[in-house]
């Protein structure tokens, strides 16, 4: 491991599919796919790690399903690591009539209306079918600003599903005779430093092999979610991998990492993709916009993806205007390797020491305009 | 050229984009994309020529804007061959209030609503525009079955409408310097077979370098639509190519090699493909159905392209179910590696003499079911 003066480290994830350069980032896969992406682009954009959904997967195809054709790499053709959710997170924000008790959280599918009930049991014995390389607890996710009570309660919760989901998580893997694939504790606390130090705390009795930070940057201003991830990391075992759940834009990644984080994931690179929104080494392109007509540059002239060596934003901004799939999937894969490049700029910055300068151009760059 | 006993004829078109060989079959880019594949797709799959839409092109984003980019292999960052058709068919099928004359076509956008005017000599400088390696005359569509006045009214504009093609073609190449570009003559005559011949006799006083027939495969029996096509090729020189237009389905395309015919353009393939029906060496796989939900096999166990090498079909059911683009990639890349191989297989029969018997060999495979 390799530290930078800002407390960001450089490390190697080894999982069964594979050795992780960290810090990274995860391109999330949702539903066994990261949407308008092959396999075999993935390879070529050197995705070491994807993020699927739990929640999705539970609930289309199945996940007996995907057990019985061999675990989620087989079924997606998928040769590396993946790491899955717990699918709490979605069950927050996609189901309908979702009632949290201690034993777990009821909810109807948003497919079909369908009564489930998730628990933390049950959120690792999905993610055992599966057979991710990283699977997470179940916890409980709130909405904020949360009211401290609320918070207290369910730091509480998030602890005494974890205890849960650990020893359900070590019996099944050593059933499965699978004691490589890895289960991570999730950090609650909203944004109460205390809490969160309390939530880390308890968590690190169970001994995971790695720790995430949930609830954040959900709403709160980036400096205080940058200070609850300083505060959970401080306290956190310096040889397990640290992962932020679900970010973040561009000029955030390298603030994270320099509070000691090693893994992120986020819809952001893909879904803006689909929506025209392109990431460059000089900010924002929105493809839609009329000045981009008749420009026959590449998407970024400092890119070398397979997109930009070959199409120019003129025929990009038609693709989008006529709505054609082709429009995600050339954007898409530019998006994913902007998100993948700027990560090898921050561990190549973090090399030289260079960190927290690289964290200030590239707030100079897309902290303005649209995420 | 080689010719089978059945009259099929194999050759080589030399085009400024490349040699082809002949039979082909051209995926259809309507709007300078073939839906849900990247260009590097394309040419992994041995695409040798691909027909985008001179109508929709016109519309969105219009020929001044291709030309200006550098034409229509520029735009689109394709570097083999392209034939655009004439925006007669489409004016005639998508867009609304058109009214024939002698003057054109007037009709309106079926974007939004605007009104213009396509002339044959328009159709031409639209294609002139785009740099097209192969153009085509506009021709007047009519609907089928016709009544015979109806049809020889049709043929008679069509061959005037042609010879003012020809002329304004000619002209605008030269200007262009780029003598490369062909404009192909379209005979016409709907289902009488008098008509198709004196079609093709009057479209041969203007020296074509291609003859297409058009206005076929619209509904009337397949029979009727090789019988129509042998008439005209009977009546063309053997030197140049004939292009059937807007064919076919697997099993049909060997009867109209079997006709004389060396070109062939479809949308099934790629529509199909996005309609979740998948073609395989043993008939069609419609992938949503219910069977296909734990079928570890590929698409096609006899396929070797890259979705085949390495996707099971129960992954292709779930994405469709999913409703995921990726879907669409997947089965389009597919789809298109199943025509042209069935095109190679063509041409391999008509080697060895045997096109007869693979014609009974596909019909058997693909003629029941839907398209």
């Amino acid at each position: 491991m390799h530290t930078d003066p800002t407390g960001a480290r450089r490390g190697k994830l080894t999982t069964p599919h594979g050795v992780i350069e960290t810090p990274v980032f995860m391109p999330v896969g949702t539903a066994a796919t990261v949407k308008a992406l092959t396999q075999d682009a993935l390879e070529e954009l050197g995705a070491g790690i994807i993020l699927a959904n739990t929640y999705h997967l539970y609930l289309r195809p199945g996940h007996e399903l995907i057990r019985k054709l061999g675990g989620l790499h087989a079924f997606m053709a998928w040769r590396k690591a993946i790491l899955t959710d717990s699918g709490g997170y979605q069950v927050f924000s996609l189901s309908e009539l979702r009632k949290v008790t201690d034993e777990g959280v009821r909810f109807r599918s948003h497919l079909n209306g369908s009564e489930h009930l998730l628990t933390p049991e049950k959120a690792a014995e999905i993610q055992l079918a599966l057979g991710s390389d990283i699977a997470m607890v179940l916890d409980e996710c709130i909405e904020t600003p949360a009211p401290r009570n609320v918070a207290e309660a369910a730091v509480r919760r998030t602890t005494e599903w974890a205890s849960r989901a650990r020893k359900f998580f070590l019996q099944g893997a050593q059933r499965n005779g699978d004691p490589a694939q890895w289960q991570f504790g999730i950090v609650q606390g909203a944004t109460f430093a205390d809490l969160r130090r309390e939530s880390a705390r308890q968590l690190l009795e169970f001994d995971f092999p790695g720790y995430a930070v949930g609830g954040l940057a959900v709403g709160e201003p980036h400096e205080l979610t940058c200070e609850m991830a300083a505060e959970v990391t401080s306290l956190l075992p310096e040889e397990r991998p640290r992962y932020l759940m679900g970010v973040g834009r561009p000029e955030q990644l390298a603030d994270y990492i320099a509070r000691g984080i090693d893994m992120m994931d986020c819809v952001l690179p893909t879904r803006a993709a689909r929506h025209a929104c392109l990431y460059t080494s000089e900010g924002r392109v929105l493809i839609k916009n009329a000045r981009y007509i008749e420009d026959q540059r590449p998407i970024d002239p400092n890119c070398g993806c397979s997109v930009c060596k070959r199409y120019t934003r003129a025929y990009l901004r038609h693709l989008f205007a006529a709505g054609e799939i082709t429009a995600a999937i050339l954007a898409t894969h530019h998006n994913v390797r902007f998100y993948l490049d700027i990560m090898g700029q921050i561990r190549e910055a973090m090399t030289f020491g260079h960190l927290a300068n690289f964290a200030l151009e590239l707030r100079a760059r897309y902290a303005a305009g649209p995420a």
